[in-house]
């Protein structure tokens, strides 16, 4: 996005309502706050960033199965997972004008205030409530009997039916420890202040991995020790079975960045956060968040979270299915093991989980099945936002170019990779037949691999310009000339440079070009 | 499937829990009634199904707009389309017993009972309250405040976001009516008896299209006649502007017969139903049913509605906002009538409408309008349930192959487009350094491209029969031999039969049988 555009969204909220990718939900009815809706273009555009995801994640690798669960799911998944207990927001209420608001927000509300009163409510200085937890969570109630017993959520994240089903997937196929288990799908939180256009909505999508790992003490007694960053592994080769899980953390981290920058958000722009210890939820090891520096400000694009073993025991506590797995090689490892080496095993698990605030007697409990090839996987977690994601790439890709001679052209410089549309073909002289029949076979061809734009009207420059606002990388141009030789132009988004080229060429170059 | 398995899933469904293809929704909790999960090869077989509707219905035509809009909408949408007065099943409740049934059922579960009560409760013979109607759409709150006026709706189908953004997409693009918007997702609806496996659950997925023609009235001012079936027109060919709407409505019935063809169950295995005229809705003309006898019983998996204008008009009076489009080669058409003609016409007009039961002042105003080019777009809607056709998909490729010998083998037929696993690659012999490479390289070729799984381990006849259960359609054995001219093994799920090839003529192989 050029400097000028940076502080606002404004230009490029125009132009996705312009060209169709974004409009307010139900807009003739006066619009939902929060929820959005993704036009033609918007859906391609969304439509690729979850594909390629899956192609990344899920397709391209060995150790990761796919789930696509339900969004409405037991109500005791969240009793387990604390969402029901502490997914809040604090709300309090003004006893004389009934306005609502977040607590933790009143003296921002105040500070924003004209005529500001000193205390109580910053609206009419009347009196509050005392703050109240207000859950995020849509509720809606299952089958025919309006009863609290029926209530029921919408789920407001994809990665508890992972952990619901882990039991599940890990029995019906062949995955083993080292394998994650990936999803996609629409989340839903009932904001009270939705805001930051789709930054942060009611209705959203996410990508979501839980990739299960084995505890450290598992790798040292299958290894004899385990990979930690400080033995500087290859992280850009394939997964290791003695990686620890920092160095699990951490190949996630590189994987997750690896993917944003193919979508086309250069590394340098955006921002590795780590967590401070303080930072961190009780059970997490480690998160980093990747940041983007959106005109509303530096936000959270996705996080990447070492999560230890807090949800399957949660869920193995809740319903009291055993969520452990058995490990045959580290069985067959610890077999070897002598009853003094085991001795000296468990008491150096137990300094370091004392060490770490834990219980030593759970450390010995957790060792002897180690012994016996049973644990608990650990989770990392990269967890990422599909509308954030898409509206990161609007923003980088957004540009109000000035070209020579003072005109200015409105482009997406989309990758390929995301470019909703990824070819526009162009029949230069319409009345030709030859090479208008040219053109037809060459989008025809086209559009059985990928979304093909045709376009017969008007001069070619207000063609380009057409595709420069849809983001569209390659245009093609056939002439009566290229049809004696069966060549044709390709023009560049980017560049504005023409290449003569024929078919198989643009092809093997947009292949190499939408391939991971 | 095999004639001895026709009346009943259980092998089916035995299979697809046993292979990671369904699960039930929050299992380890004690499930949820009506809510289905898809494992690690149900969620790519969903995939590849919604993936080549995308292509066949948006993509793959110039003539249809993607939309990807939110699951809660503005409840006036669910007004003004019918559902909150009329989305209903009847229900009642025995005074005594305080059992739940629907009011059409009672006589059914009568009949069902050992000891039935002649009148009363079918149950206790209690007596039953009035049928009171119990709106199938699921409720929820958004926002803060928990009052009426806050209450929204899950979707109970895709279609109406459709309509409700038919001014946006139409004003945002470049579409002219004939054109149609697509768009699958999420719908849910709080069926009081989920039954019949995935048939009927609470919550689903649906692919719909609503496709936007002129009136016929404005057809016939633009051509001077219009199109009807008895022209016989060619409707394997391009669309043509002058077809009426029972031309448009077949045309489309007869591209979702190829669309269900071509994802693998032949037209011989399913049903056209055209409703009966007392069968329609009161705005229909025409409805096709599409059906297919599952083990429970024949029953839908999609419909063909030709709806006239109808939805449009209710979001027209619903939202104020008008509906109509302007159509410029018929306003140009129309300013060549004199005053005669375009008397003789209106009275024509009215006249047919009147045959049909409407209004003839409707008529002279509607009429009026197409001289000015004027009119809401008339609609086609193929609207199909992913779920619906997946279970379709699954029961007409399960097979229990009696072999000679005795044996059994457990296949899945499915058609490439469908297969979860397009293609599984075994090295023969895994100690072999030179054939395991170049298998792991074909491995790595294909995988960029399509879904494919890799296994090393076991027998090959044991390695075929797990990817037979998996619907694989080919496997490729790469052997030491194979490894010297740079050919392997492909081996045919359906025929068993093997072709040596080399991976250029397997690749072609493989896009033909993919592509549309």
């Amino acid at each position: 996005m050029a400097e000028e555009n940076k502080s606002t969204l404004d230009p490029l909220a125009s132009l996705c309502k312009r060209r169709g990718f974004i409009y307010h939900s139900s807009e003739i009815y006066g619009g939902m706050p929060g929820f959005w809706d993704y036009g033609p273009l918007g859906c391609e555009l969304k439509n690729n960033i979850k594909q390629a995801w899956w192609q990344f994640t899920v397709r391209g690798r060995e150790d990761v199965a796919g789930l696509d669960a339900t969004i409405i799911m037991h109500p005791r998944i969240w009793k387990a997972s604390g969402h029901l207990d502490t997914f809040s927001d604090p709300m309090t209420m003004c006893k004389d004008c009934k306005k609502l608001m977040r607590a933790d927000q009143v003296e921002e509300i105040r500070a924003e205030q004209k005529k500001p009163h000193k205390d109580g409510c910053p609206y009419c200085g009347g009196e509050l409530t005392e703050p109240k937890p207000f859950n995020l969570m849509f509720k809606t109630v299952v089958g025919p009997i309006d009863d609290p017993s029926n209530v029921a959520y919408l789920r407001p994240e994809t990665a508890q039916a992972i952990f619901a089903q882990f039991t599940n997937v890990i029995s019906t196929s062949r995955f083993q420890v080292p394998f994650g288990i990936a999803q996609m799908g629409k989340s839903f939180r009932n904001e009270v202040t939705p805001r930051n256009y789709t930054f942060r909505s009611r209705e959203f999508e996410q990508m979501e991995l839980e990739f299960f790992i084995r505890p450290d003490e598992a790798t040292e007694l299958l290894f004899g020790h385990v990979v930690t960053l400080a033995d500087n592994p290859d992280l850009a080769g394939e997964p290791q079975q003695d990686w620890g899980w920092e160095v699990w953390h951490k190949y996630w981290v590189e994987q997750r960045k690896k993917f944003i920058t193919a979508m086309g958000l250069p590394a340098e722009h955006f921002t590795e956060y780590w967590q401070k210890p303080d930072e961190l939820a009780h059970y997490a090891r480690a998160c980093v968040d990747i940041e983007y520096d959106f005109p509303f400000g530096r936000q959270e694009l996705e996080g990447i979270a070492a999560r230890s073993d807090f949800d399957l025991t949660q869920h193995q506590i809740h319903s009291g299915e055993p969520q452990s797995v058995f490990d045959d090689p580290l069985k067959q490892a610890c077999k070897k093991l002598d009853d003094a080496a085991k001795a000296a095993f468990i008491e150096k698990v137990q300094k370091e989980w004392v060490s770490r605030g834990k219980d030593p007697v759970a450390a010995e409990k957790f060792v002897k099945q180690l012994f016996d090839g049973r644990y608990i996987p650990h989770v990392i977690e990269p967890s990422a936002g599909v509308d954030r994601l898409m509206l990161a790439l609007l923003c980088e890709a957004y540009e109000e170019q000035k070209l020579e001679g003072g005109d200015v052209r409105t482009v997406l410089h989309f990758s390929p990779k995301a470019a909703p549309i990824k070819v526009a073909v162009f029949p230069l002289v319409k009345k030709d037949a030859a090479s208008y029949a040219m053109a037809r076979d060459i989008f025809k061809t086209l559009r059985k691999k990928v979304n093909v734009f045709w376009d017969e009207s008007g001069q070619i420059g207000r063609r380009y310009r057409r595709q420069d606002e849809a983001g569209t990388p390659w245009c093609i141009t056939v002439d009566p000339d290229g049809a004696k030789d069966g060549t044709f132009t390709v023009r560049d988004r980017d560049t504005m440079q023409q290449e003569r080229m024929d078919l198989a060429t643009f092809l093997a170059k947009m292949t190499a070009a939408l391939e991971f």
